[in-house]
């Protein structure tokens, strides 16, 4: 069994990042810029936010932090989003969810410009995806393509079942992984909160992608011996063992699954650390006008 | 076993498509519009742009046919279709595809404006559909969906197996059924061309959909007593016995498969017919602005 060491994975590729910024600082570029707005004080978001901005600090990219108060008008928003949009500066540019209930998300997310949208929300760019278009991949996704890829894992004519098909995780991933590209080629299954005799499905995959937010939901008896397990999920749940007062929690149940597995991604340590990658990724991307 | 009779089913879906432009009309309001764009004199396509056009003036709508040469530049074309964008007169056009091969397919997908985009082939449409937000979904897999919910067939958690993963029907079908919907919440498999011995998955399906275009791929042996089969194979093979000089093949090995269903679509007269209509419907909620 070889755990999928995520944390060294995303500081090895950070470094990559800030070797490829100081190559394009060098050649006279102009460094990446991303910008984020953050809407209220959320806890979880707060921290998401404060970690993006450190990172791209650390591989060299312009950063800015805009911030509304929990009672900012929709068309506040949109107007900051209209501005950023054409602002040449700013590469690229997030919109930290959620956002309070009296602002309509999905218009939001349609108001950023596809070309600046580097969390990959925006349906041009998740409709781009699907038809093996460029486009700006989702962060979680991503990061696990970019784990399967670096890890030398095979994945062509693999089962792949995927749990849960939120628009952010288990749709784009189960859609990415079945398409003809490498990784992909797989068979993918999808299951949810729908699927009767769900381990009946999953003791099947050669690859099992647990991505629906319940802790220790993956049991051994649901697993094939030799599986490659990617665990998504990531519930904070009160600890009295931590300084914080709080522990993440995976879909899988570690220490049983674990030991039938040929591969294993650990929570914490495992897929997390690659989301915030990703949007740098994506960043650079948008820098150097890749994508579009 | 039932047939699922596509061309009564259609049938009916034009009287009443036909029923709600005569209500349009009499409140005053214009007549659905519908334009199509036909480069060239593929035999299959002039096929296909003629009965659409019959089809429109079947239920109501008013169509116009713009035809070119082969030797159209993409610049001409990409010119019309920039006019029917801003042409208050067409509720939604299409580009029927196959193109000639000097132009791109894409880039021409792409200018087509996603309010008139009946095909649904936009990446916005598309990234709406997944999304679960109201968008045109693309004829086929509407059809699909359609007959499902005509026949009143439970999908909610059955096993549905797709086989075949193209953009305009494998794909999308599989998110469709995928999604919090009815018909939906099943959990889906998407096989392929990659898939290691695919008979073991197909036997699973309790609604398994072949879309390959592999006349007879699917043959008992691979189908599970009283599934749902749906055949989206239109393969033309050159035939003494008819008429025309060809029979249309699906992908299902029927003979050997329908005592085995409990539901089946016929080739010709099952999906078939219902992806014009689909066209028809899409063009409808053009002309009613229920999309955008």
């Amino acid at each position: 069994m070889q755990i999928i060491d995520g944390k060294q994975t995303a500081a090895d590729i950070k470094l990559e990042i800030a070797a490829m910024v100081k190559k394009m600082v060098d050649e006279g570029c102009k460094r990446p810029h991303l910008a984020a707005i953050l809407v209220g004080h959320d806890g979880g978001s707060e921290t998401y936010v404060a970690n993006k901005v450190k990172d791209c600090a650390a591989v060299g990219f312009e950063s800015t932090l805009i911030r509304f108060e929990d009672n900012v008008t929709e068309k506040e928003l949109l107007a900051k989003v209209q501005e950023l949009n054409t602002n040449p500066d700013i590469d690229g540019f997030i919109v930290q969810l959620p956002l309070p209930s009296h602002i309509n998300e999905s218009k939001v997310i349609e108001a950023v410009s596809p070309e600046k949208d580097v969390d990959g929300f925006h349906p041009v760019n998740l409709g781009r995806m699907v038809l093996g278009m460029p486009a700006f991949v989702s962060a979680t996704p991503a990061g696990i393509i970019e784990l399967l890829d670096r890890y030398k894992i095979e994945t062509s004519g693999k089962h792949c079942v995927v749990i849960g098909r939120s628009n952010i995780v288990g749709r784009p991933i189960s859609i990415l992984l079945s398409q003809k590209a490498s990784p992909g080629n797989c068979t993918v299954t999808v299951c949810h909160s729908r699927t009767p005799d769900i381990g009946k499905i999953t003791s099947q995959a050669d690859i099992l992608i647990a991505a629906i937010g319940s802790p220790g939901f993956v049991k051994a008896d649901m697993v094939k011996e030799g599986a490659v397990v990617i665990d998504v999920g990531t519930t904070r749940l009160p600890s009295a063992l931590t300084k914080s007062g709080f522990k993440l929690h995976g879909d899988v149940l570690y220490d049983e699954v674990a030991p039938k597995c040929s591969y294993i991604t650990p929570v914490p340590g495992g897929v997390g650390p690659m989301t915030i990658v990703s949007l740098l990724k994506n960043t650079l991307l948008a820098g150097r006008k890749e994508i579009y």
